[in-house]
């Protein structure tokens, strides 16, 4: 699902804020709004990717294991979004084409796939340059990120 | 519509392929296998565009106006898929906090406002870098255009 990122940095934020006091999956979801399923199913991702720690269950509650500076937002964003792999209800042309010599219907879906798999790569590379601490003093201090970017680029 | 800049991609690759003559929107359709009223609405839009002339009606039909080496494929991204404003709808937490302490939830929708809109300059800007010149190429060598951006990004 496409909130799965943002719900994942979301509760990171939430539990680093909070810590060490270990938060239960219902308090995140009141405070991020949503429903308590949602919210357990990208707990136990980032569970089992190593990002936090805890207990379901009495007295549970999930901790922050990493330090944001050591959570890659490109990882992030990786592991709570999945390759686009419907690129191609988007590219028009058959994979056979009826008629021979229309090289390109028969090969647009090809050539497509390449560019916006490519573009993908490179869409996800920009994620991979940010860690958490960055994306957090933007929270605090917002107009931070914008600059970084432009400073980075120049 | 996400179909639409391959739609746009593909009609010009067939008018250029067929020049000097007249396509009419029905003989796109049949080549695109699609509803000839979603390709006479991408032809208009790249008809004002100044990417084809023509005329529709009897005898009527379109050419391609440009070289396809100056026909930037960024450009025609643009001008097919309107920028993400959508993003507010994968973004979690309030514009207003309910509790004035949780700055997290306060602030979050703008933070990743700022990441998803530069992750999107970026993405359209990879797009920038290639005319169809470059994706006909691959049209008809596949592999070619993986093997140019290999090249261009060392």
């Amino acid at each position: 699902m496409k909130l799965d990122f943002s719900v994942a940095v979301h509760s990171l934020f939430y539990l680093e804020a909070n810590s060490p006091r270990k938060i239960a999956s219902r308090e995140l979801a009141a405070s991020l709004d949503l429903n308590a399923v949602v919210i357990r199913n990208i707990l136990s991702v980032l569970h089992k990717r190593g990002y936090i720690e805890g207990t379901v269950g009495k007295n549970g509650g999930y901790q922050l294991k990493k330090a944001l500076a050591d959570i890659n937002v490109g990882e992030l964003y990786d592991v709570t979004i999945p390759p686009t792999l419907s690129y191609a209800r988007f590219i028009t042309g058959r994979s056979e084409g009826i008629n021979k010599t229309d090289q390109i219907s028969s090969n647009m879906s090809e050539t497509l796939t390449d560019l916006f798999t490519l573009a993908d790569d490179q869409y996800r590379a920009f994620y991979h340059r940010f860690t958490l601490a960055d994306l957090k003093q933007d929270l605090y201090h917002h107009g931070y990120f914008k600059k970084l970017v432009k400073i980075n680029d120049k």
